[in-house]
Parts: C-alpha cells; structure tokens; sequence
C-alpha cells in the first residue's frame, strides 16, 4: 500500500477497494499511516465522495478497529435512536425508559454537546452520580438485566474513528455526508442494534440546514443500516426552534420527568412519540404507528417508564430518587425573567442563539477540555406563531450570576424575534424515510 | 488566524489575504501550524486553485522564510535558466559558462534527480571535487568575482518551501500548477536575478506531458516574475526524446566539454542556443536573437565558454584539467553496444524508459537517501526519424556488471521503438511566451 497513490486515485475520482480501506485503517489506527496524510485523502473525499461500497468498507473497517457490544444472545429487539443534534433536544432521556419499559431493549450510546447543540452525556450526568463511562461489559450486563445502558463512546468502540473525527475536526473535512455517516454507523453498529432510528434535524438549528443533504445523509445511513441487516428508519423533524420548553442540562432532566409523568409540552411529545413508534415497530412489539401511541401513553399513564427511568438511574450509579424530587439536580442561583418588548407574533426562537447563550452561561463547552455548570440555561416557552402582548414573559434565564443574567437576556434578545405577522413553520415532523423510499409523516389517529 | 476556518473558506472557493499566507507560512515554518492542516488546504488547493493574489503571496511568504542572495550592488544583469525537468538534459552546464563569459552574471541554483529525470547537481557533482553545497554568502562572492556560481537549494533559501514540497511529495498535491509556480519562482527570485528563462518541457517524457498544462504553468511563473520586476521569458520544447546523445551523469559532462568546444549534437545546441539567446537578451547584452546566436558561436569557437567553465569549476573546488582530459572522470567498466533488431524508421526514444533504465543503472535514484554512481549510463545516437538497418549500432550502455548491461538493454528495448514509417515529432523549440504574450518560436537565421 503506497498512501499517496491511493490519495492521488481518489483525488482524480477513482475509488479504493475494500482491502485497501481496511489496510489504511488499521495502519492508521496503528500510527503507522500519518495524520497529514489521511487529512489530505479526507478533503480529496470532499470533493470526490465515496460510493456506497467504500462507504460500507470504511464502516466495517471503523468498527474492527474496536470492540463491539456483543448482545447477539439476546432473544429481545435492540433499537437505538440516533439525533443528528439540536437544542432543547432531550428526547433520548424519555425515549431510553419508555421503550425499554415496553419490552424493546435500548443499548444507546450518546456523545457530548458540540457547537450550539446540547449532548445527552452532559445531561445525564447532570443527575447526582450518573456515570457514563461504562465498559462494555457492563454495559453488556445493564443492556442484559434492566433493557437500557446509556453510554458514551468508550475508548473500546471504534477508537479509529475517535481519531479520525478528532483530525476532521481540526482540518475542515467534517461536513462530507459519507465520512458522517460511516463515523455514526459505525459506533451505531457496534451496539450490536437490530433496528436504528434516526432524528435528522433540519432548519436553521440543525448541522445540515439545507433539507436536501440532510435527507442524503439519511439516505447513505438507512443504505449502510440495509447492507449490514439493520434496519434504519429516518424521521426529518424540525430545528427551526428548540425542542420543549427547557434549554440547559438539569433543566432538560427536570422536563424529561415531566414527560415521563404525562406532563411534557405538546412539541417535544409529538417528536418523541414519533421516534418511539419506529422503535417500537422496528423492535417487533408493536404492529402500527396507531398501535405504538397507545402503548407508550398507557407506559406513562401507569408510570412503568417512569419507574424504568429510576431503574436505569440506579444501575448506573445516580441517585434514583431525582424522579420524585426534583429539588435534588442543580437549581442556578438566580432566575429572571424575559418579558416581550412589543405586541406581535413570535416569529424566530433561533436555536444556534440559544445554545450558544447556553455556552456563555458556561452549561457548554467551548473546547473539549471546558467543565460545565448543569445549572443554567433557559426555559422559553414562547414558541414561534404565538401571539404575544408587550410585557408578557416568554423566557426565564437561570445564571450563576448578573453577569450571567446580561448575558443570558443578550443571548434571548439574539434569538427571539416579534413581528407583525405569524410566520411559516417548519412541519414538526415531515417526512419518513426507510429502505423503501421517502414519504410524508402523518400523525396517526389516536 | 484559526487554521480550520482558512482551509474551509479555501474549501469552498474563497480565497485567503495577503496577511493570512504571509502568517500561515510563518508559523508552519515555526512548526506551529501541524502538517496534517496544511496538507488538507493543499488539497483544497488542488481543487480550488490559487488566484495570482493569493499565488504572489505564497511566494513572498516563502522567500521571506529564509536567506537571499544579495546582489543589488552588482552593475551587471544576472540571468538564471531553469528546465521543468528532463533526460539528458545538460543545457545548464553549457549555458552556466557560455552566458558567464559574455558578461551577464549567472547565480543559477539547481536541484537534483527527481523521478526519471536528471539532476544538475548530480551531474555537477561527477566532476571530482566539485561542491555544490555553498553558503550564500560564498555562492554571493563567486558571482561578483567570476560571473556564476552553481548551487543547490541551500538550507538558507526558502525553507518554507523545502518542507512544503516534501509534504506535498507525501500526499499527492505535487500535480498543482500554482503551487509548482510558487516552489520554483520563491527558490528563484531568493537568487536576486535581474530575468529568468525557463525551459518549459512539453511531450511523454514531461512531468506535465499536456501542453495547456505546461503553458499555464509558464504563464503563472511569468505572471510571478513580472509582479516582482524580474521579467520572465518561457520556451516551450520538446520532452518526446532525450536531449543530445549522452544520458547519465558523468557522461552529460563529457558531452558539456564537447558542446563547448563546438562538437554538441544539433538538438542540444538548438536547445541551448535558443534559451542563451533569451538570457543575452534580458541581460541587455544582445540586440536581437539572430545577435546573440553568433555571440554565442564567437565564444565556443575562441574557446572563452571553455575557459570560464574551467574557471568555474576550479572556483569550486572540482579539477579543471577536466576539460581538457576527459579521463580524470568517472567511466563505467563495461561498455556494450546496442543494435537495431530490424530495418525501419526510429519511431520513439521515450525518455521515461531512459529515465527509469539510468536508475536501475545505479546512475539515480529511487529515494533521497541512495547514492549514485556517476559512471553509468547510456549514450543513444539514434534519434526519431533516423532510417536505420537491422544490426546497426544505436547507442551503448555503459553498466557496472553484466547485470547492468543485461537491465540496460531491457531498458531500451523498452524505449527504442522501429516502425516502418517516419513519426510525427514535436517541434524541438516550439512556443516563446512572455508578459507580453504567446508567440511561435523561429529560429534566427544566423
């Protein structure tokens, strides 16, 4: 294998063969093909794309140069899901108790906030004691008794695409659908899933705005799922505005109790039991979407997903009694109020604000090395269309300090807009995609 | 400057200031800035290219990495010629001396074997004792007190570009013209030259065989030159052949002495009197083409051409008696000679074939770190076009062993082709460019 020769055939539009990634992998994993080397393949794949079969060799490739969650002795459904990231995103934390409370077992492995978006890791771990750092076989073990192990990426799983996403980051080549969708499957795969579904986000909160490359995003994951016997199913839903009320990790824990209770806001449960669905029929438990609704109402009317969400807080070290009393998870010290300057409608809660007002109020991360408050954040309950009166509170920022409060009301200043008329929204959840093709959503009849 | 951000704007067709090169390739220099960022924005380069802005400031960057020859004090013009690369390629060590003994100064820095073709360095350095390795400060003396000095890329001379062009060597961004443009002109305009002649090779035996390509590039040099005012004169000529009969290092300076001493062959003079004609003539001391030509001829026939080489080579440190008993340099032990297999025409002499035969001669090589022997070779008088007849001589290897002559012979076989027709061969000097233009080159009628 001469490196610059396989770079120079991808740089002129040719494709490398299966037994070619897999040797560049394994050498580079082993430091034994350079970074400089690998970043230049990588902006070659910027322009040049992989075809589905590099695309599946560079997966498959990925996941060998780790470990794997080996749960094939398992007789139950394994389903994860999967957000390509939001803000206010909380969906995992209700998902993860409400499906496993329902018989489909739930091995999800989450990453950290990155950019304006907020991480299920940061969330988790905002519960007194939660720890995410698993090994595999303990994850193995939870996945085995209680249906649910909430992880982050561990050293074990897939450590070459830990190091060639650490380099993309540092060398402009991570927005290249295949590299991210061979870097998602990958990790997804070696969860050892029988069915994926997948959140892609689009608008003007989300990674990808542009609805088109974040459907050929779907599309390159659902293909990767389909060669490799995993089913993918894809839900685009909106990222126009953040998700729910609560914006900030304690706060998001707070709302997903909520949630677990029958109490969530309408957005965040219709995206929620939206994915839940597919879960639920990709895991073999449940026959229509109508079907599905049901059962994950009736799950949280008799509080088994609530009680699930206690049982997996225990087993992985937090303390369970957050679920009954709240006053346990961080509160900030100070909270204020943000009242609308004028009559109108609302027409933009911007996401990447938000977020990165949470970042100002140190509930992110700049760089990966920053600690953060799980205190913090906002609670907006203006949602874009609204009719709001001059004076009317649409958000409260919770900050460490005044300070924090300025900054916080910049932040909200940045993100919400009033105007005269009500504007157009994106559909909560618009379209379907599977291996079959592409279709409109439809909320069933329940 | 946040280096990430540079490579996605060049990644997506912008383009980087002045400020930003002239501080990126300062601190890629101090090692600040990490190969594997730079080699993925010389990818993007590759796609995107480099405007003639952008191109200029590369440039200056890289000149201003390291030392330059100070020559400003000198009255007389000083002329370089530099070749994109060929075999049997000697015209430097013609030039160097004929140009120096008619008053213009020649600090002229050259560089060593690269692929299959030949290195002035290299054939420099089969004279005994001849150092190529100067000081800019020794090289700066030997201009000033005879009128030319004969170096390589020292350490002092832009080593931005030295360690950029060893990256570039690495991951497959060699083939990008503006970046060949900067390279070259950085190393040539350090030499504080007053114009520049470059030898644009076009046909097989080319690194850039196209001419659209080979003649971008000389209008991108020429565009360099003129925005620094050092005017840039380009001929376009032929690489589909070896240039002149000898191929091989100590051998093409056997053929140097003939040449000096009026008994070259009619291709190399061609070549060399076409490019010497364009240095007399940006160094101010020939009129017209048609006067420079017989300057030239006056001074290989009084002999002043040979005296300065002599003069030149003793300045060095090499033996001059050289010129005079072509003994005191390197011969092969075996000499064999090698025969048409059948009446035709020559159709092909590919230099490529050469090339590559003079390595496995052990006269080049495959890495930086091989020595060389400087004996080996091949002399090849047949040229396209000669009627030839089965069992007449067309050129001799000269090998260490009888391995070597058995791996020479294969090497022609390779590269000697007999048809029964005449080819079709380029023009040996086919195009003169300048700022002013493109032109068909005539050969004066002297």
């Amino acid at each position: 294998m001469i490196v610059p020769r396989l770079i120079e055939r991808k740089r002129e539009g040719g494709r490398l063969e299966e037994a070619e990634w897999h040797e560049l992998i394994r050498a580079y994993a082993a430091g034994k093909v350079p970074d400089y080397q690998m970043s230049s393949l990588l902006m070659a794949i910027f322009f040049r794309g992989l075809d589905r079969g590099e695309t599946n060799a560079l997966t498959d490739s990925m996941i060998e140069s780790g470990g794997t969650l080996d749960l094939s002795h398992l007789s139950i459904a394994r389903i994860d899901k999967h957000s390509t990231g939001g803000v206010g995103d909380k969906v995992s934390l209700i998902l993860a108790p409400l499906i496993a409370s329902l018989g489909v077992a739930v091995p999800m492995m989450s990453g950290r906030g990155l950019g304006h978006t907020g991480g299920t890791l940061d969330k988790l771990e905002s519960i007194p004691g939660f720890r995410t750092d698993l090994s595999l076989s303990e994850a193995a073990r939870l996945v085995e008794s209680i249906g649910c192990a909430l992880i982050g990426q561990t050293k074990e799983i897939a450590p070459a695409d830990r190091k060639l996403y650490a380099l993309r980051d540092a060398t402009a080549t991570v927005e290249v659908i295949p590299l991210i969708a061979a870097s998602i499957m990958s990790k997804k795969l070696a969860e050892g899933l029988t069915g994926l579904v997948l959140d892609v986000k689009q608008g003007s909160g989300a990674f990808m705005p542009d609805p088109n490359r974040a459907q050929a995003l779907a599309r390159a994951m659902i293909q990767l799922g389909a060669d490799r016997g995993c089913p993918v199913v894809a839900l685009l839903t909106a990222m126009d505005r953040p998700l729910g009320f609560a914006c900030g990790n304690a706060m998001e824990v707070r709302e997903s109790i909520d949630a677990l209770r029958g109490a969530g806001p309408d957005d965040l449960m219709e995206v929620t039991y939206a994915l839940g669905a597919e879960m639920l029929m990709l895991g073999g438990v449940a026959s229509s979407p109508a079907d599905a609704w049901r059962m994950m109402r009736d799950a949280i009317g008799s509080g088994q997903a609530l009680e699930k969400f206690a049982e997996i807080i225990e087993a992985q070290g937090g303390n369970p009694r957050i679920v009954d009393d709240q006053n346990l998870l961080a509160s900030a010290p100070l909270k204020s109020e943000y009242a609308a300057d004028r009559d109108g409608f609302i027409t933009e809660v911007a996401p990447r604000a938000v977020g990165y007002g949470i970042i100002t109020l140190r509930g992110g991360r700049r760089t990966m090395e920053d600690t953060i408050d799980p205190s913090v954040g906002f609670i907006i309950t203006a949602k874009p269309g609204d009719s709001v009166q001059r004076g009317q509170t649409l958000a409260t920022i919770h900050a460490l300090d005044a300070k924090g409060v300025r900054e916080g009301t910049w932040a909200l200043n940045e993100a919400i807009t009033i105007g005269d008329d009500p504007p157009i929204a994106l559909d909560l959840v618009s379209v379907r995609m599977t291996g079959a093709g592409i279709e409109k959503w439809e909320r069933p009849g329940v």
